[in-house]
């Protein structure tokens, strides 16, 4: 079984009611009942208890989905290095949508994250530019959003491991919206899709996108990364 | 100086009316005239001359730029190889829009290079995904092809080591327009605008990333990249 | 099971008294005894029946393991064609020491691939400079080779997408000695040891790292590559 | 001209007589008196008037060069996050010896860029495995340093976009030596070399590897990287 747990700051749609009408209970839960299977087992966390986002649920944890937006600054330093920390010990880890700009994954790729946005509900197709790849299996060229946020390069990341998806927003944008990382012994995985407004995480292709990227990020092994002073080894 | 050779097969603008009548006398010329400034000399070779396309005119080009598409078969699979050492050996090489299925690109790359396509003069929109790359100078967000040739992903080659541009249609497909190779002692520019029912070699900002990406391929070193047997460093 | 066939051309064990000595029955057999367990079948195909490397062979084989070294230039281009293809469909494929410089190998990566080297039994150390990737799985800071043939960088491959390990041999100099690529649809991996003359593949940690490899660049899925025109998506 | 500072913390040099040996007015003046040409000026500063490390310096710095050990901790995050997003924003950084731990570094890479470490004055061998690249300029096939503290994978880096340099120690160790990066709109290359007990910045093929890295690490455009709010490009 895979451990999952659901990062979801969950402030959204309990004040907007436009998402409030597409994730009642949060979108922590349309996930956490997508996700779960009979290889995958989820927990959640909101910010509401973010003090529970603890290196013992980190420590137990084998994989976490952060999704957050307008809280990000209210996410303590500490939390931020505790789940850094985790993934370079070898926690898998996805960060959604506006979560490009959260403090763990700004942490981790050492970049500011940045791009440019607007929100007219635009129509986005995101290409499988690599359909090999574990990660777009079952994926067919394209999968089509009726609407979404719209995301735009120049996104300030560093060059991906390896680039999965790009997303055409009919407005005319373009965006790396499926990226891959190592670090220390953790794998990442970027996945834009997940505008609070849009019942994006209901649709099938994303959840399975999600899913394939839950596994490829799954690393069984845990490990300290610090390395010792050393002897010299014949002498 | 820059020393650049125009490979451009040269076929089209003599055989199909709508492309002479934007390349009257074919495509080398209008990028020769673009592209002659005082840094850059430039000399042109087509398909019924490619006999001259030695190892002594590769010897003496600095970068080399490749225009082709219902020639690529007849290209001799000699001067592919020719074309393949002397990148190795350092010479630059900018493959230009349907040069993606060319012999010495698709050598150099070890893949089939292929992608998919459609003509409808799609407008295109070529975004800089990396604005701080030299061969993005001078570019704003992204450059505006009115009608272009469309590209689609999946398009198999191997990751670049850099991504610069990433092209959005109209139609909904995204290609990666831009790719950076290094391969042996040479520099390597993939750069798919040019399709030859249209006046894209006239835009000034296609020009400008082909300028720039001239200045970046150039490598001032050549070298044979052969490794010789070795004896003992110390005794 | 991951169906695993084994090229060796099988030519220095048969002429050499000293290789007859460690490989009397040919290091594939080696190989295959250590490799097979319940989930790894092994078939074996040398250079004297290499007219059965084909299309079906490669069809029904999940990951292809190649050794060679004075045969290289023998091997009949189509074949090495035949296995360019299967690896871009998805095949893993595994080139182990003098195999560099087979014609499969240099076909995919479009490099020379050469090095230089020296064989005076120098001591080896293969350091995992990726503890945290499963081909290194199991393996503590290093390996040692008691003798090895030296292998010398400037290596002339393009960039690893990921580099495992780096040799570290008495004399002095260094190779990336463990090297994974992703190629089309199939997964690479470059592994330095192996020289015919020392008892290398009877050394349990490469074993664990070849069969750490095997897994790794096991892709369930077979994909043509090529890609068709298109319609447009939406009139 | 290519305006560079040298940050040397500039403790064991008063603190250790066996350096101040080596080094009796600090490394940072024997690296300015190397460094400076008629391309080059060089400033300096050392922890002791670090307060002077302000933006307005970094602002009129092309190229930093960090040298620290003993100090990393003390050195004010403020200014560790000055030095980020001063080479976000453009400018090139030289990390060299020890300041793989620097806070700076360890930020840009996200990692923590530990490695093993022994003193035993070991003489080490440092390959350049892409002798093509700008850095590697004049470089033999190694430079030999009589002795150097011995660094030892695993390091834990991300992947270098590009490995120039490895390490070969005469106790068995290797180290990933010289590394290059682009993080935003600048250009970084961590160099191994620089033990303080060794006068190792003497060596005239360190400081010709060193102009090289500051000559590419060298970007003359700044910019900020913050993306703007945009609005539909066409109604």
């Amino acid at each position: 079984m895979v451990r999952v747990t659901i990062y979801n700051e969950f402030i959204h749609e309990k004040t907007n009611t436009n998402v409030k009408a597409v994730y009642p209970n949060g979108l922590h839960e349309v996930l956490k009942e997508a996700l779960c299977d009979e290889e995958i087992t989820v927990r959640t966390i909101t910010f509401d208890n973010i003090q529970n986002l603890t290196k013992e649920l980190l420590d137990s944890t084998d994989v976490l989905l952060w999704w957050g937006h307008c809280k990000h600054a209210d996410v303590p330093d500490e939390t931020a290095v505790l789940v850094q920390n985790a993934v370079l010990s070898g926690m898998g880890a996805i960060f959604l949508h506006s979560a490009h700009h959260s403090k763990p994954f700004k942490l981790l790729m050492g970049t500011p994250c940045s791009l440019s946005w607007r929100e007219d509900g635009d129509r986005e197709y995101l290409w499988a530019c690599d359909p090999s790849h574990p990660i777009a299996e079952g994926v067919d060229r394209y999968i089509k959003l009726e609407h979404e946020e719209t995301y735009s390069e120049p996104f300030s990341i560093p060059e991906p491991d390896k680039l999965i998806f790009i997303g055409n927003y009919e407005g005319g944008e373009v965006i790396r919206a499926g990226c891959c990382y190592r670090r220390g012994y953790g794998k990442i995985f970027y996945f834009q899709p997940g505008h609070e407004t849009y019942p994006i995480y209901y649709h099938p292709m994303i959840i399975r996108v999600i899913k394939n990227a839950i596994h490829w990020t799954y690393n069984p092994y845990r490990s300290d990364i610090d390395c010792p002073h050393i002897k010299r080894i014949e002498e």
